[in-house]
């Protein structure tokens, strides 16, 4: 209205106290949906997945929350610093920022996937503002000089997450964890929770997918690829946890977190021309490939490489998000004018080929950055000063909260 | 934007692989929030409305899931050969599509809440490959060949999905089904579960009913009538509940289900002219009706029609549904230029008194193929290849999951 | 469209039946989103989060529920007589009533929060039909007499809706409360239950905040206010937690209520020139008081003034509203055209130094609404005829719910 373009004429050159200014446009009012629904899946999607264990619920979701808020925070100055900063110092805010800021929380998310119930909050912290800034570095480096596309973030969120935090569990191994293994499992109810994490991540994932997209078109098939995507993989990952468990039976660990595999897969490629079956098949494959590596290789990474991965974020992170990389490559290398037609090429900053090498490169400094920045910080984090918790005390929240008494206690009090 | 249309022109008409093709619009950008609104309601809406089972949680979110993402893909197929074929065989695929998938799949879920523990997955998966199919043809026949107008779904959804499970119920009636009786109720816990169910649909109804409506008005009326019409609905289904309980107390199954009982009843008349008075006495009469129903009618049809119907689908959706069939001929018949204008009338296809007709027509249509459909699809099911549970295993997860073990375990091992 | 257009000009002055009228624009369409964010505020955030107890989980969502349900229709009547009535005494009715008549449902459900499992649903009804009408005054005085600005409601919500509430529970003080005292803890899930409720109040609050202020640069500065004065809020919240309590243990009562103090106390100034500075120096303040507040002042309140607060609304709701109605007086007195412009100093009805007298103006009227009406309806309902539990039934769902068998019997029967 003229009302508002007054107020903003007015005002955005005059009223620039501390580091940050407002940046509006009208534009952008239509994407509080989608900012919205990003938001539910850091918040409740990322928390309530962590749920699972039987004594470690208010952990899971109560410092994903801390994090989270935490992250976001420092998310958005360093965001601003590489991004958004103006010639007079100050740092642009608009609801694109917040929106990035939840990605950039997600990559640490991620990374507490693998370390849950095996680190203080104190840790968490710390492994929240290194990852913010490193994810900061490697995010301007993608897209700023690399000049790859990530709409969906599978590089830059997932492969960067998933192995910055592989890294540092790999730095904190404990020999003897199995000595707190009676509270590794589940109970009926944790996993239910945890569903409630699983649904509203695999629900918005289409919004998160889109969020940052070009408005209109791109937007549009970034959703509908991340729609068909996780649409197939719960397919392939209940198929395959029925196959390999005994009797039959499903596992919940797998419909939990399998099922999400494709999201992450298509994450990259979701606004190019992926085109439905092709998204469909790359949900077929990551279903698969996620559930078995819940089967096989998190026993053999904690047995051999040392690394415990407490969420399995191995299979639902950085395998999918390195097959989305690839994926994301192999399309952009395969574009050409008679499917984007001849300006639609221009999506990229460099002829397919070249363009598709830009992105291989991108799917390489994600790696670099989260396993080299993993083993610092993890080695950071074996300091003894963070009070973390002994071998027997993890996956137990009587270490960091107060716990209420056992629920057994009431019939009798009741009776 | 001008890049995002030369995209567009550029590509729709060369890049045409597998069986799908792109369709995109600016317009239809907008409609995502309204597709996730749905999407929230098909899986965590109807998933955790069904966990309130003591131990048959994990079926009740899981498999909805499962048969939800099965069902959404196969019901892309099936619509779009009825309803978006291009000359050149491909389907066009956008948001919209994704509604109406969703749609389509929320037919089978109200049939499997009437089967809700009594079937295995297979007999799930096969239960949703019919279902969608008979939806499709079925949609296509009230919609494109008998021009009723049915925005909210009230016939085409939720009459002929609550039919189509209870006539399979019919089919496949378990006289000892009370061997397993003791895992037919609920525990504490398990309905406060079931509550997020209830919310969430409760919540989103106004975008269900209005998702696919006529973008402006119409929307905006349906998004009213179904709010209205709900809140209404939860008042006479909590004096119900209470009055005829014993000591005045309420029951949780009445206010999991009858309160929603007002959004069904509204779905077709939504977007006509219901006015608010209108859609508040739909819900009023709907929430006494539907409390009714799960206090005397759900006994009756196990006892005399033997039909079990584990979440008493019939009192949610098939008699609402029937009502809202009514309710839409009757509010379409009585339409006049006075109320709608002389263009306002141009909403229906035909004079008002021949379009209350095909309303009715419509409606007999759903009840048929519900029916009809549902005990051909029964007779299939009885085959004894499906796998399905001993009768008393049903109600349990033991069946089809991994459960964990018992929470009371716990303490003793914690001291 | 044209199309909707003649049907929006041929009906509006004809088909007026009844005491509502629709009343619909092509813009607030674009409201729906926002609408559905804040319905799901009032029934999940607020419900959830008062199933923190561990037999009272049915009466707080399920008369959460019940009373918003009902409150929200006597809200459009109430609100629609003194905001919307038109000429013929219809009142109009569009997506801002609905967004509206929530806001006024959330004050009762403020106040319901101090009188958790205290009161009978007949007693809740009788809070809500005075506590909404009281609202449409209060309300109508602030914005349409005094002329304040409230878009998040931190005077005319919050303040109101939160001293209403203590002063009923002031009236009807229980001495002998401690006899239900075994039941006003938590147990394990029932904390985790009342985190889906915390969430999702978090989450959705820039949508709150912004969901009626002028669309476009004034929304867009709410939600960006709202989002980062929350995340501010929750790391002080946190950290005083963990200093009070011995060991360093966090308290779920704290995590689940204080972190949520921020969003209130922005109400009243996130669509002025708050800046992002003063946001996050809002939250940070507000977390550190609220987490005092449950700390020190609820047991004051309790053993010297005699008001029991279940939840803890003056922590959450009262101090930082009041707060709220602070920030709001000096920012609109504050205000200055070089911040504005010229054209934006409009936003306010007086010169600023005036403005921010009617801010406090407003602020003492929502106090004296809040208090004065809590003592007349608290009056009320100690008359001896509303079936109010006994002192040591309170906090148990028994007494008004059909409460399914304990969980411990399920394992000896399923052996």
């Amino acid at each position: 209205t003229v009302f508002d373009s007054a107020i903003r004429a007015g005002w955005t050159d005059r009223m620039e106290k501390g580091l940050f200014r407002y940046q509006l446009s009208a534009l952008e009012t239509r994407v509080l949906p989608g900012f919205q629904d990003v938001h539910v899946m850091i918040f409740v999607g990322f928390g309530f997945l962590m749920t699972f264990l039987k004594r470690y619920s208010f952990g899971g979701v109560g410092f994903n929350f801390l994090i989270a808020a935490f992250g976001l925070q420092w998310a958005l100055l360093m965001q601003g610093w590489f991004h958004h900063l103006g010639d007079d110092g100050k740092i642009s805010i608009n609801v694109y920022s917040m929106i990035n800021a939840d990605f950039c929380v997600a990559g640490c998310l991620i990374a507490y996937g693998a370390l849950l119930g095996k680190v203080s909050p104190v840790q968490l912290m710390v492994l929240t503002l290194f990852g913010v800034t490193l994810f900061a570095v490697e995010e301007y480096i993608i897209l700023n000089l690399i000049y790859a596309k990530d709409a969906g973030g599978s590089m830059v969120i997932h492969t960067f997450g998933a192995y910055y935090g592989l890294a540092i569990s790999w730095m904190l191994y404990r020999p003897n964890l199995d000595q707190s293994s009676r509270l590794q499992g589940s109970v009926y109810h944790s996993d239910v929770f945890a569903m409630i994490g699983t649904l509203f991540l695999w629900m918005f994932w289409p919004s998160f997918n889109s969020a940052i997209t070009e408005h209109g078109d791109g937007q549009h098939r970034a959703a509908i690829n991340t729609y068909l995507s996780l649409a197939s993989t719960v397919l392939t990952a209940v198929a395959v946890s029925s196959v390999y468990q005994k009797h039959g039976k499903l596992d919940m660990v797998h419909i939990q977190n399998a099922t999400l595999a494709g999201g992450v897969a298509v994450g990259t490629a979701a606004e190019f021309m992926l085109m439905p079956y092709g998204s469909l098949i790359v949900g077929f494959c990551c279903g698969i490939l996620s559930t078995l590596g819940y089967i096989y290789i998190t026993p053999f990474l904690e047995k051999y490489l040392k690394i415990q991965d407490t969420c399995g974020i191995h299979n639902l992170h950085a395998m999918p998000g390195v097959i989305g990389g690839i994926v994301g490559a192999i399309t952009a290398a395969a574009a050409s004018e008679s499917v984007y037609g001849t300006e639609g090429i221009k999506l990229f900053k460099f002829p397919p080929a070249q363009q598709g090498g830009h992105q291989a490169g991108a799917l390489c400094v994600a790696l670099c950055f989260g396993i080299g920045g993993g083993i610092l910080v993890g080695a950071i984090l074996r300091l003894p000063i963070w009070g973390d918790p002994a071998d027997d005390n993890c996956f137990d929240d009587e270490s960091y909260w107060e716990v209420p008494e056992e629920e057994e206690s009431i019939p009798a009090v009741m009776q």
